[in-house]
C-alpha cells in the first residue's frame, strides 16, 4: 500500500479570490498531489487548503503554495481577525493511511528544509515534528505573530528550526508541523438551557480536567432550539469517540436531558468509526482485514 | 466506480485436491475475476470457492469452473454428507459494491444461460435470481438431490429454467442465484448453561418468530466454556446487526447472563458496521461521503 498524508496548508489572503486562486494553481501543477478542497474567510482573511497524496508529491505541491504565496502575500499590509506570522502560515501533515506519525514528521522536516534554504523563509517545527518541547503548541510558536516576532527572532529562544534568523520582509516566518487527524464531533441535547452543555463540555474537555485530544465548548443552536456540546478530537486514536460520547450521553442522563443525536462535521477516517462499532457490538477479537472491502482492494 | 461483485460457486469434491485445483485452475484462467479462497470439507466432500471482480468476468470464471467440474466430477459415484444434485451444484451470486441485486440477477440469468445450452446442464435459478416463488428457498429447489431429481425432472413443477428437461448424466443440475452477502455473527455468553443461548437463539431467529434474515443456533463451546449465540445475518441491510445484538444482550440480560464479547467468522462488509456505529453514536445525520478514505479513493 501507498503512504496516504494529508497536507493543510493556511494562508494569509481570504479577500482576494484571484490570488488565492493563483495559489490553489501552483499547488494543481503537482498532478498527484490532489487538492480536496479550499476555502477562504473573509473576516479573518485566511484561506485553507486541503491536499491529499504522496508524501514527496505534498512537499512538493506545499514548497511550490508558499512560493507562490511569498510572491503574491505582503504581510505588512495583511489585516484579519485570526492570529499569523507568515503569507504562509502554518502547513501541517497528517498520516492518513498506510504511513505513521513518523513518515509526516520526516515530510514536515523535509519542506522546512526548503523553505528555509530556497526561500528564505525562516520555519518553525510544531507538533509531533517539534523540536522543543516549547514549540509543540502551535500558539506559543506564533506568540507575538508577524510584527512582534520581526524584533524577538534574534533571540535564541525564538531562533527558527531552518531559514535565516530574520522574517522575510513580505512572507514573515512559517510554522510546519505534523499532527494526527482532526475529527468535529458534535453531541446535541434536548434542552435550550445552554447551562448544561456548558457543563458538559468544561467537564470533557482535557483543559479543564476531562479527556486529553478533546477540546470542547458548549452553545445553544437557535435554528434548531437545541443545545450542543461541539468537540474538537485532536487524536481519535487515543481518545475514541464512542468513550467520550459515552461520557457526555451520562453526564446528559445525570443532568436529566436527552441525547438527541450526534455529528460529525467534515470528514472522519473510517477507523474512528469502525472503533466504534467493535467497542458496542463487543466484537473484541475482529480485526481489519476481516473487512470485505479491504480483502478485495489489497494487492494479492 | 465499477460494479464488484462476489461469485461462490460450490463444488461436489472435497476429497481429492488435485480435481479441486484443477477447477480452481480453470477459473484463474480467468485473470479479471480473482479467486479470493476456496476451502475443501472431506465429510461434506465437497468445495466452496470465492471468486471477486466485474460480473462480466465472474459469469466466464464460474462458466469455465462448471466447464471441469462437468468433465472431472462424476456424481453418480459421489457420496458425501451435504445435500447436493450437481457437480457444480450451486453458484450464488453477491453484489458487493456499485452494483444491485439486480446486477447479480442478471449475471445468473446470463450464466445460467450459458450452462444450459453450453454444457447442456439443467439450471434452477434461486433466491432473488428465482422465476417462481417456490423457487426462492435452496432447499427446496435441491430436494431430492441428485438421485431423486432424475425422475422428477421431466414434471412441469421441476421443468429447469435453462437448459434441457433431464440431467447431465454425470453433472446432473446446478442451481444458479444472486442473494445479499451473508454475515457469520456470534454472540458469546459467559454462563456453561447452553439452555440460556438455545433460548435466546430460537427468540431471535426468523424461523420461530425472531428476526427475518437471521437463522440461529444455541451452541457450548467447550474450549472456551461459554455458550454460544451462532447466527447467520442472510441480509445485514435490512436486518441489521446491531438491532439484533441489542436484543440478544437484552434476552441475556434477562436471563441474568452477561455478554463477553461477539466475534464475526470471515468477512463483513464495512457497511454493517459502519451502521453500527452511526446507531451507537446517534450520527442520525451521518452519511458515507464523511469518510475520508471515500474523498480520498473517489474519482474527483
Amino acid at each position: 500500500m501507498s503512504k496516504l498524508m494529508e497536507c493543510v496548508p493556511n494562508f494569509s489572503e481570504g479577500r482576494r479570490p484571484e490570488i488565492v486562486a493563483a495559489i490553489v494553481s501552483a499547488m494543481q501543477a503537482v498532478p498527484e498531489a490532489r487538492v480536496l478542497d479550499f476555502s477562504s474567510d473573509a473576516d479573518h482573511n485566511r484561506s485553507v487548503v486541503t491536499l491529499a497524496g504522496e508524501p514527496d508529491a505534498l512537499v512538493e505541491a506545499a514548497f511550490r503554495g508558499a512560493e507562490a504565496a511569498s510572491r503574491l502575500i505582503d504581510l505588512t499590509q495583511h489585516k484579519g481577525n485570526h492570529p499569523r506570522m507568515g503569507a504562509t502560515d502554518v502547513i501541517p501533515f497528517v498520516p492518513v493511511q498506510g504511513c505513521t506519525m513518523e513518515d509526516a514528521v520526516d515530510a514536515a522536516r523535509r519542506l522546512g528544509e526548503r523553505l528555509g534554504s530556497e526561500l528564505s523563509i525562516p520555519v518553525y517545527l510544531y507538533e509531533a515534528a517539534a523540536t522543543r518541547p516549547e514549540r509543540k503548541n502551535l500558539a506559543d510558536v506564533r506568540r507575538g505573530e508577524f510584527e512582534g516576532l520581526r524584533e524577538e527572532i534574534a533571540k535564541p529562544h525564538r531562533q527558527p528550526d531552518f531559514g535565516p534568523p530574520r522574517l522575510h520582509p513580505t512572507a514573515g516566518a512559517t510554522a510546519v508541523g505534523a499532527r494526527p487527524f482532526l475529527v468535529a464531533f458534535n453531541v446535541n441535547l434536548g434542552t435550550k438551557d445552554v447551562s448544561v452543555a456548558k457543563r458538559i463540555a468544561k467537564a470533557v474537555r482535557g483543559s479543564s480536567g476531562g479527556f486529553v485530544n478533546c477540546k470542547a465548548l458548549g452553545l445553544y443552536l437557535e435554528a434548531e432550539g437545541v443545545s450542543q456540546v461541539s468537540m474538537n478530537m485532536t487524536d481519535f486514536t487515543h481518545t475514541s469517540l464512542h468513550h467520550v460520547f459515552e461520557f457526555v450521553r451520562r453526564e446528559a442522563e445525570h443532568c436529566a436531558v436527552p441525547v438527541v443525536g450526534s455529528e460529525i462535521v467534515g470528514l472522519v477516517p473510517e477507523a474512528a468509526l469502525l472503533a466504534a462499532a467493535r467497542y458496542y457490538l463487543r466484537l473484541w477479537t475482529f480485526d481489519e482485514t476481516q473487512l470485505l472491502e479491504r480483502r478485495l482492494t489489497d494487492g494479492r
